[in-house]
């Protein structure tokens, strides 16, 4: 591939990720800013070159631009990258859409969201592009601890884009480097509801952790999650291959496992006996699997679709039922199946 | 399922799985024998109520007989289940068919191996079936710790057979119970295949350990050993489907996640830069992995099969290549295949 002229990248949010992709793009020599909801974060950020709050440890390029001045990040850029809770995306879009006042340079909005919108259940590229219509999107997920892709250990993640061209082989290139690898897609539903369903299931092996069932109880219900979570999203439109690779099975391998996935921890905590309301009350912020389990429930029951491990790690967050009782009825009623599909008895 | 009529099993091997296996059968009230290679062991055993060499703190039940005695234990067998390392699968099996004279009572021959017959490149099931003919012979196989299914912690296995029927259903009646569940499967291919490549990507996790590659690394990489296992697997007879079951995924993913996996820390301790030579002088017994790798190696050049991550580690084991450099060959290279599939680039 030939060298791509200069692209000017805006990443939105400056929590862990954002702020780990804003530094990775730096790094690689990309211009790049990065816009913080509060005008204070983004002068600290610049005073102590690091971001404390979210992501302390990791010396930010002298090159990265940081502001909370959206209309100033947002006029020259080519690719903007959001990376917003769920709950906070279509307030971003819509401050987004009236800075622009139009679409401006933009031709590729990227989505660093994993969750679905409570509501309207939308995925986040359909939100984006209901607030910027004529405008490319895509989401960039997969296996990505952002303290690790911050301290350039090495990361493959995927770009699964709405619309594949040019223009999007540009920006793979232009992200690519030697620590972090992107790989392209165009299952767009797919890689948005994997990023979705691992963390509701990464809470479920919390309960696992939390309850001291052991390594083996935690790999059976790890499999039961791949299981459900290719059915689900086959029913909802996506390709089934998706789940295999890194945005879905490589996604939850991850983030089931990681010390510092804090969906697998919250779950854990509450595995150990913590009440799931004084979890909540005690958080600055909630952690995306929590409304992503009510999002997907809500869209599974709309459809028709059984999703038993969702299920019952939605009445744990929302109807008090015990993580013991819940994932012993996993235990011994869904691993039933397994006897019928895929290991099938005469 | 009627409550099924009383069965001998006899376990050959009081390793830490077989001996697990064992204690759960008596404590289900199975008439149980455990047979160990070496008389004193039998001894050791019988009088400390516990297998202390490899099973330490778990008291075994009063009703599990041990013995070193094969012939008297083989007797009255109605099932016999062999946990030996694979290369002393077919001295057992060959001892086995001497003593019995024949076949006696046993109707069902259950494999706790994972790995292949190097030379003759056999898996475990074909090397009974050899030494045993007329004998109905199946694997048992998923995400299993011994310590765990020892201590009454909840698991879900795989009992692959030959042939399906009633006697099979009865066993697997009879070895399930509240904590280990067993499911059937009819391809034994894919539960063997599955067993001993995951014990060779176990090694690659550890390696990444060792390393300190981070988690995201770890799990790209064990997305693409799932792939893999999938193709390889398939290529040999196997079902694509098994993989990505408890046989398959769910002891792939417990295995290079496990503290207590030994080819995994086998792994780790070589990528964090200890040597093969030494490791292998310093250990009682070789892991699986080490000879399941070179097995497999010669199986793939055999059928001409391409499997790069397999071929990383035999370097890695056999060919003292350095651990960093196979591991940032496989980021580079290998992974670019995602782009073809499962993640098509237009």
């Amino acid at each position: 591939m030939s060298d791509p002229r200069p692209l000017q990248f805006t990443v939105i949010g400056a929590g862990a990720w954002g702020t780990a992709v804003a530094a990775h793009l730096a790094r690689r020599g990309q211009r790049t800013s990065l816009v913080t909801r509060r005008p204070e974060h983004a002068v600290a950020m610049q005073l102590a070159g690091e971001n404390r709050d979210y992501l302390p440890g990791v010396k930010l390029p002298a090159a990265l631009m940081v502001t909370s001045d959206l209309r100033a990040a947002l006029a020259e850029a080519d690719v903007a990258l959001i990376a917003s809770p769920s709950h906070a995306l279509r307030d971003w879009c819509q401050r987004m859409a009236t800075e622009l006042g139009g679409v401006g340079r933009l031709q590729l909005f990227i989505s660093l969201v994993k969750g679905l919108e409570l509501g309207t259940l939308l995925r986040p590229s359909e939100v984006m592009a209901q607030a910027l219509p004529g405008v490319n999107v895509a989401t960039l997920t997969g296996p990505t601890n952002a303290a690790e892709v911050a301290q350039g250990l090495p990361a493959a993640v995927v770009l699964a884009v709405a619309t594949p061209g040019a223009f999007v082989d540009q920006v793979q290139a232009a992200m690519s480097g030697s620590t972090l690898r992107l790989y392209t897609s165009d299952d767009l539903a797919g890689a948005e509801y994997g990023a979705s369903l691992k963390n509701i299931y990464a809470i479920g092996a919390g309960f696992c952790d939390g309850l001291k069932l052991g390594d083996n109880a935690k790999a059976s219900l790890i499999t039961r999650a791949l299981t459900e979570m290719v059915r689900v999203g086959e029913h909802l439109g996506a390709k089934k291959e998706t789940f295999y690779g890194l945005s879905g099975f490589g996604d939850l391998v991850a983030t089931c496992h990681g010390a510092w996935s804090r969906n697998r921890e919250f779950g854990e905590k509450i595995g150990a006996g913590e009440s799931v309301a004084d979890l909540l009350a005690g958080r600055r912020t909630v952690v995306e699997g929590y409304r992503t389990t009510q999002a997907l429930h809500d869209l599974c029951l709309q459809r028709g679709l059984t999703a038993p491990i969702l299920g019952e790690v939605h009445a744990i967050l929302y109807q008090q039922k015990k993580p013991i009782d819940a994932l012993m009825s996993l235990m011994t009623r869904e691993l039933k199946r397994e006897t019928s599909s895929p290991f099938a008895k005469k």
